[in-house]
């Protein structure tokens, strides 16, 4: 397709240039129609419709459950080399996935139980050490596991979608990244994150993915457990490794993304924390059968990597043909998908503007936007994610290694830091629950180290890189804030406004209309008024005295030339003779100047945007005050 | 190899968008880095180094004479379908060029003679026809293929030199593009197109051509005429029309554009109008000889069209083996190729600053840059051309349709503006000079029209639209200035500079060093100052109203709530309730914003934009005067 349309690609380019002219121009029209109208701040407070823990469950659950589409898979492609001898490995290593996600539900119960009002990682590690960057440590690692759960939910959920509808392959990348915008727009028009509707899909999802794997069991029974296909169990292939089990294992692994999630939403269930302890033994039970049984189903029934066809398509094709079922559970994988990567869409600007609330991030990330969502949060995400996609070209199996890394990291942080306040608090049983987090803090140690180590040349060097980058990052940002607030700090007792001088310039370009305004507004506004004109020949610097002095030569001139044909140079030369005007500095040296307003974007063009870029130039090099005087054309 | 680094493009873009928020940060010192020192308007009327003719032919040739390298393949390329049998009509179809090269080069003098101060096809239609639009259709026809000259001068420059180094070979579009950009910045630093020293390359380049022929002559006599290889002569091929015929010939036609250089430089040759002459009639010799010669031996040696190996490319090889003198004959090409592209760097800026100078195009591209050159004119010319690279993936054949259509159209109109002339002013020898431009006139009408059918679906339907739009807009230009000189005209003895009542409003964020600087600038400025504040909620209202009183209330407060999260709106409701404030509409209402000036510039991504965007809303909306208080950071 590329090759036969290469104007596609420059086209799509002008096109786009002249949209974001249009659209920078009547920005608020636009804007109006994307987003939709503003909503009041009080609006915010309004009572979440609460929900019965089983509702809450689904409504939650898609960014861990959503996960099992594709953990086994990568676990599998990570055996692929070894050939089919080696399938039988997925038994053990799921298996060893399961009881990893038994202790962090365990651990993550722990902390609801601790903070009932909804506590992440970063909430927990601030509380409970004093040093700052520990709990950077969580937040960053947080940020990139929202942003690289953005890229896998959507790259997982279009290859689903190709797996069923060929045609769509080979577009993946495009069809990955216009995904990720539109839940980028659908977000920033807003949507409550503990809309009831979410929890159908889900619920349809698992019982699709039930569903299949209680197939599988029938037709094992009818079959047996060991059928032709079956690879043998037990075997150990020639050329197997520790690293490369330990590879697969973190792979898998990457199925176990998403768990923080309810302990986020503890608010929304009608009976709180009980709920959502409710909701994480039936979530965890849940997803811990399933991975059982769709790995053994991957195993009994021999099923190999493909890359055009996803093992839960191949599986579903093969117990249902390719009939409504089939398309039903594809579909099904595909919305849970998104709305996983949708969830994070609330996850990541949250906890961007908890983060920018303690000033280690850029202050625009914790303001609301037009429909209260934090939009800056949901536009960098959806930057971040999408230039992710495109750089992986949509791949998931390239983009798992640099997954998950962060959810251990972020998880041991917090389960250390829920072990120091059981220590420190010491509530009933604090040695039960400090073992239990311990233990929890121990295991997800040991698995991120092993993920560092088996992924690192596969790409979690990256995110090794990142994050103490962001740290870095975020604690220079906090040092300049501190610093800014600082420097404006006054007494208000002692400081008064005062009587300042004032010594107002007027930049004029010819004796007209615009001429008339900008003096009038000098001289009404200060004693000091100057004009100036900088000519670029001695001809036009003669008429313009001339026009001057019929014009009644209303304040004091001087005209300068411009040898370079440049504003700044002579501009600049003047401001700095001014310093000693009369008799010293004034406080304040005003440049006025004027600036066409054209009616029709497209005069924009026409018009030099001299006023603009002085402006500019001035505010940044010049302790001057800049007064611009906007002419409305007419036409 | 964009299949194995997938990852190339996204990381430069973030590279490159990294780039521009630096370069435009340091805007000043990046562009002295690659623009150079600006230089004084009055070197311009330094005098130019005159050259004698023969070596002013070679430095304005390089447009013209460049062109054999890709004229004559594109006219073979038309009639390859019709296999070997059609090869010998290259010959007739060449001499007819020549033909029209002769009568064209008869016309050209006549302009010469009739301006000997240079005139392009805009400047004699201007001075001959009262209709401004004739002027307009020579202008932008003349435009258009400036840009198509830099487009297929630089794609045939690349595709001879990847023919003989085949590693090119897949990247033309890119290193096309790369030399369009490489081009362009040089002529941002300036380069005087009258520089003897490209008269060597030309030169070289000739003396290779000639060689070439020469070479081939001598093969000919050693071997005979009619070789093994060479198709029959005379025999009609099955499947030929004279519409193929047409097309073959309007594209062999393509080696005629350029002709204009020399008529546009009579100033450089030391002996006037008398060097021009005898330098058109050098140069038409030389370029109908090669013409002829090159076409004679293509048909001889039975070259066929070969998209991986420019024809003249395997002549070449033919003859010299693929030694020096070959990879000689191939950089000279290459060469002279780039040198009438970057001669074109001069011409469009100099007629659009014309254009523009007539007020029928944006006034920006009449305005010399740093280095003297219109760069403006250059920056768009790059732009374009290097989009249509982009478009036509730098494939020559399918560029020429659009080509050489433009020309003609200016030609024509030119033609017959010459012999408008004649008729009016009656020199001597009228009546032969008019004949000459009518014929003239009516044979490059003819092909114009030739050109238009025959390549209309190959892409000269383009053409035909941009040219009318380009001209509709160009009044639309013109009439949108007249309009706003007609709007901004005083009688300078008639209005006198007011007395004007200014009502300033501070808007504020908190009580500190910035609020203490412009609540004193207002009071010093204005006797009527308000202070705004704006919140989003009753608390932090409260906040600032007690801090205010703590301050001792410098001056009326007003706070207002927006319920919206937002500045815009409820600055807007306060401005439109300001035009009834205290017994009228204040003459300006002056809102005075501070700005925040970071030292890094990175840290402006730490400060809310407000004020920028403020401003520019303001501006854009409202008719209010905008004061900027910049606060200078200092670390």
């Amino acid at each position: 397709m590329h090759k036969e349309l290469p104007w596609i690609h420059p086209v799509l380019i002008c096109i786009s240039l002249v949209a974001i002219a249009f659209a920078l121009f009547h920005f608020e029209s636009v804007k109006r129609a994307v987003v939709g109208r503003p909503i009041r701040s009080r609006e915010l407070n309004q009572p979440h419709h609460k929900l019965v823990w089983w509702l809450a469950l689904p409504v939650l659950a898609a960014d861990l459950y959503s996960s099992v589409a594709y953990g086994p898979e990568a676990g599998m492609t990570e055996l692929a080399p070894l050939g089919r001898t080696a399938q039988w490995l997925i038994l053990p290593i799921t298996a060893s996935t399961v009881v990893l996600l038994t202790i962090l539900i365990t651990s993550y119960i722990m902390g609801v139980t601790a903070y009932p009002s909804g506590g992440g990682a970063y909430s927990i590690t601030k509380d409970n050490f004093r040093s700052r960057w520990i709990s950077l440590v969580a937040a960053s690692a947080l940020l990139v596991d929202y942003v690289l759960t953005v890229a896998v939910s959507v790259s997982s959920a279009i290859q689903n979608l190709a797996s069923s509808f060929p045609a769509l392959m080979g577009h993946q990348t495009l069809l990955s990244v216009a995904c990720v915008f539109l839940i980028l727009l659908v977000n920033l028009r807003g949507v409550s994150e503990s809309a009831r509707v979410f929890a159908y899909p889900t619920f349809v999802f698992m019982a699709c993915m039930l569903l299949l794997i209680g197939a599988g069991v029938a037709d094992d029974i009818h079959r047996g457990a060991v059928q032709s296909v079956t690879p043998p169990f037990g075997t150990l292939p020639s050329g197997l490794t520790a690293m490369l089990v330990l590879k697969a294992f973190s792979s898998a692994c990457s199925s176990l993304t998403g768990i923080e999630t309810i302990s986020n939403g503890v608010p929304i269930f009608r009976d709180g924390q009980r709920g959502a302890i409710k909701a994480y033994i039936g979530l965890g039970t849940v997803t811990g059968v399933t991975l059982l049984g769709f790995a053994a189903q991957l195993y009994v029934k021999g099923i190999r990597v493909n890359p055009h066809n996803t093992m839960l398509s191949q599986l579903a094709g093969l117990y249902f043909g390719h009939g409504p079922l089939y398309h039903l559970i594809i579909v099904f994988t595909f919305i849970v998908l998104i709305l996983a990567a949708n969830s994070t869409f609330t996850g990541f600007p949250q906890l961007a503007a908890l983060v920018a609330g303690d000033r280690f991030l850029p202050r625009a990330l914790s303001l609301r936007g037009d429909r209260l969502g934090y939009s800056n949060g949901m536009i960098v995400l959806a930057a971040v994610s999408g230039l992710l996609i495109e750089v992986f070209q949509a791949q998931t199996n390239a983009l798992i290694p640099l997954y998950a890394i962060g959810v251990f990291v972020a998880f041991t942080v917090a389960q250390v830091g829920l072990c120091r306040r059981w220590v420190r608090l010491r509530p009933r049983a604090w040695r039960i629950k400090a073992g239990i987090n311990a233990v929890g803090g121990v295991v997800t140690a040991l698995v991120a180290v092993i993920f560092a180590v088996t992924k690192f040349t596969a790409g979690a060097w990256i995110v090794l890189i990142v994050l103490p980058l962001l740290i870095w990052f975020a604690l220079r940002i906090r040092a300049h804030y501190d610093q800014v607030a600082e420097e404006l700090r006054i007494d208000a007792s002692a400081v008064r406004p005062e009587q300042h001088r004032v010594l107002s310039v007027v930049l004029l370009s010819g004796v007209h209309r615009l001429a008339v305004n900008a003096v009038s507004f000098a001289k009404s506004t200060s004693t000091d008024v100057i004009a100036l004109y900088i000519g670029f020949d001695d001809e036009s610097i003669a008429r313009f005295e001339q026009k001057w002095a019929a014009w009644g030569a209303p304040c004091r001139l001087i005209a300068v030339k411009s040898e370079y044909r440049s504003l700044l140079y002579p501009l600049s030369k003047f401001i700095r003779r001014l310093e000693n005007y009369e008799g010293g500095k004034p406080d304040h040296i005003q440049i006025i100047l004027t600036q066409f307003i054209p009616k029709k974007w497209w005069h924009n063009l026409l018009h030099n945007q001299t006023s603009l870029l002085l402006r500019t130039w001035l505010l940044r090099h010049k302790d001057v005050v800049v007064t611009t005087l906007p002419y409305h054309l007419q036409r």
